[in-house]
Parts: C-alpha cells; sequence; structure tokens
C-alpha cells in the first residue's frame, strides 16, 4: 500500500456502499480543507460527546484551539482517542421512490489521539486554524500577546486513520419505476459566503481588506 | 423549572460563555428543525465514533434511518448512549485582534438512548424523516414495499438533555483595538439550495413538483 494511503480497518473502513469511500491523503484532505468546522467526538466516564470546534490542517495534522480551562480542552489534553467528522452537504437527491431518496455529500471521518501543544508552538498553530478558515487574515491584525496565549490551549491530531466517502450525482432508481410520471432530479445545496457587513463600532471608513476580497473571489471563481 | 426546558447538568451545560446557552426546547427545536444532517457519536469498546446521518424529528423525539445492517444501527439498537450535534454556521467573525475572531453560528447538542422501531411504525417514523427534509414529498413518490422496509432499519431516540448554543452579531474587540486601522465585521455565510437539476433519465417533461417548489419558496421568503 502507498504511504498516501491510511491504512484500512474495522475502524474507517466505509461498510455501506464501499464504492463511496477513499482511503487516500489526497482526497481526505481536498475535503478537510473545504471545511472549517469538525464534530470531534470523546468519551468521558463511558459517555459519548460532540462537540462542534474549528480546526486548521497542516500536512498530516490537525489544530483545534479553546480556553484552557474549557471541557474539551481538559479532557483531550490527556490524550485520549478521538473521532472527528468533516461533513459537506451538496445537495438533495429526489428519486421516483420514496426508499432511493438520497443525499450528495462529501465526508471524511478521522481518527486519533489529541496532545496539548506547547506553549512555544501555539503561535504557529493558531496561525494554522487562522489561515485555514481565512488565508493571511492572521497577517493584518493584532497579533496574540502572551496573556491571549495563555489563556488558550492548542492541540495537535496527528491523522492516525481516516476514510472519506462521497457521494454525487442524479438518483438511482428500480428499473421498473423509471416510467412512472414522478418527478426526479438534484437540488443542489451550497454554503456560501454573503456580502460582507461592517463593524459599526469601526471609527473609520477602511477598504476590505485582501484576505477577504480573496476569500470571496476564490468562491466566486469555484 | 418549567416542563418545557431541559434538566441542566453537567452533561448538558455550556460551559464556556454561559450567556450562549439555552435550554429551552423551543430554541433547540428550531435549529433541529433547520438542519438535516446531524452528527451522532457512540461508543463502541471504548472508541468514540461519529457519523454523519440524516435525521427527522417529530415532538421530542429525533428518528434515524440505514440498512438493517450497517455498524451505526448494529451498535444503536442495543440502546446504547448517543450524543448528537446539529450545527449551523452563520458567518466568519473578523475582530481586530486575532483572539477575538470567531464563529456566528447556531447548534445543538442531544443526548439520549436510541432504540429500534418495530416494523409496524416504520413507514411512518420514515415519513418523520422526509417531511423534515422536504415537506410533502412523500406523497408525491412511490411508497416502500415491504421488502424495502425489511432492508430499513429505523431508530427512535427521545431527547433526555438537550442543551443550544447560538453566537451572533458583529466582533467583540477589547477596548485599546477599536482605534486600530483594522478593518472588522461579519461575512455571513448561508447554506442554500440551487436551481433544481432534472434526472437525466426522466422519460417524460414533468412540472417541478410542489416539494421542490415550495422548498425554494421557502427559502425566498427566509
Amino acid at each position: 500500500m502507498s504511504t498516501d494511503n491510511y491504512v484500512i480497518d474495522h475502524r474507517n473502513k466505509v461498510k455501506r456502499v464501499p464504492k463511496r469511500g477513499f482511503y487516500d491523503k489526497e482526497t481526505v484532505y481536498k475535503i478537510l480543507d473545504d471545511g472549517c468546522v469538525c464534530h470531534l467526538s470523546f468519551v468521558m466516564d463511558g459517555q459519548p460527546f460532540v462537540i462542534p470546534t474549528l480546526y486548521g490542517r497542516h500536512e498530516n495534522k490537525l489544530y483545534f484551539h479553546g480556553a484552557a480551562s474549557s471541557r474539551l480542552i481538559k479532557n483531550l489534553e490527556q490524550g485520549v482517542e478521538v473521532c472527528l467528522a468533516v461533513t459537506h452537504i451538496d445537495g438533495l437527491v429526489l428519486a421516483r421512490s420514496a426508499f432511493h431518496h438520497s443525499m450528495n455529500y462529501r465526508s471524511v471521518v478521522v481518527f486519533g489521539k489529541a496532545k496539548l501543544v506547547a506553549d512555544s508552538g501555539k503561535n504557529e498553530a493558531l496561525k494554522v486554524i487562522s489561515d485555514h478558515i481565512i488565508p493571511d487574515r492572521w497577517e493584518e491584525v493584532r497579533q496574540p500577546t502572551g496573556k491571549e496565549l495563555k489563556a488558550t490551549a492548542v492541540l495537535e491530531l496527528t491523522i492516525d486513520q481516516a476514510s472519506a466517502k462521497i457521494r454525487e450525482g442524479g438518483p438511482v432508481d428500480d428499473e421498473p419505476d423509471y416510467i412512472l410520471d414522478i418527478w426526479a432530479g438534484v437540488i443542489p445545496m451550497k454554503h456560501l459566503f454573503q456580502a460582507p457587513i461592517v463593524d459599526e463600532k469601526m471609527t473609520k471608513e477602511l477598504h476590505i481588506p485582501n484576505s477577504v476580497k480573496n476569500l470571496l473571489d476564490s468562491q466566486e471563481r469555484a
């Protein structure tokens, strides 16, 4: 197996509709990079928890941040196993039968252990998260102070295993159903940025910064 | 405490920024009803798993479906504790400092145990999921056969505890930062339906059905 694929076992194997499963890093990274919020799950006293949280990716590592005092951080900094998912909903798939209705989506499930980033690495890790969400914003803003860095905990997760699952295209109906007089097709869905709203507390009129302009331009081109 | 609120304890208490936390059913239901995919987490042999899945809500119950043979179903039908989250990303919040950057979002975390829906209740439960995603579509399509119902497992989760968390509005910066020449504001985000794409295998030209028309109209009005 190429080093560009994750090892497949019972944890990450796509069991339902195996042809929709992918295990290569290129596919996994592309889906991770298209999102900015993941759902991170962990176990505490046998109870599962799942929490939405921002992330950034650098190579085979994901970064998360939170208040140093938060439950998420307190639990994960102990190096416990986590599972996280990133999901993009691309459309509703309307078939001729109720049974064959579906969704178009791109999702990734990641397994690994998180560990706390040392104080010396926090600034760089936070920049990874910021760059992931809105490239070049980091350079435009007031940098973190020592006190702010201290109040922020940053976690690093090396992606141990992962799999992607993708469904695309139109409905797939049972052969006899194609003659039915029932409309079938796809309603595409897109998560889109809207026109920026300037903070009413701005004391001067400033141009929209490059980071925002580029973000909106890249959406136009997509 | 009113019966319209969930009991608050360590599981569902919003610890970070408590003023963003809500425990009333009205708020929780509204956020659940605005989505159609949740992230469902459960524990198997001590390992957390999180899986994106469709859902529907009826009163204080959520319904999920899957192939009767799937891992999700096999695990959850045993009546294990689950935690699920539904998250809507409403915008990026750009502050003057890196530290105060944020997101606008509406999220719900739900706790409870899932149980298998008996064969006699499956059809009605599947209709709840269908109506949740696209109202009135169920009546337009070819109904499930006995064989299809048999191949589908449906789970019912009574919402035992839940909490909602909402962040809205502009950035909140530290007082001394307001004079800085840094653009601040919000980039709103919306998950939008696009123009429907007719299945190329349609044998006749049929009008867009009411379910699709109403879904798009309700988005226009929102």
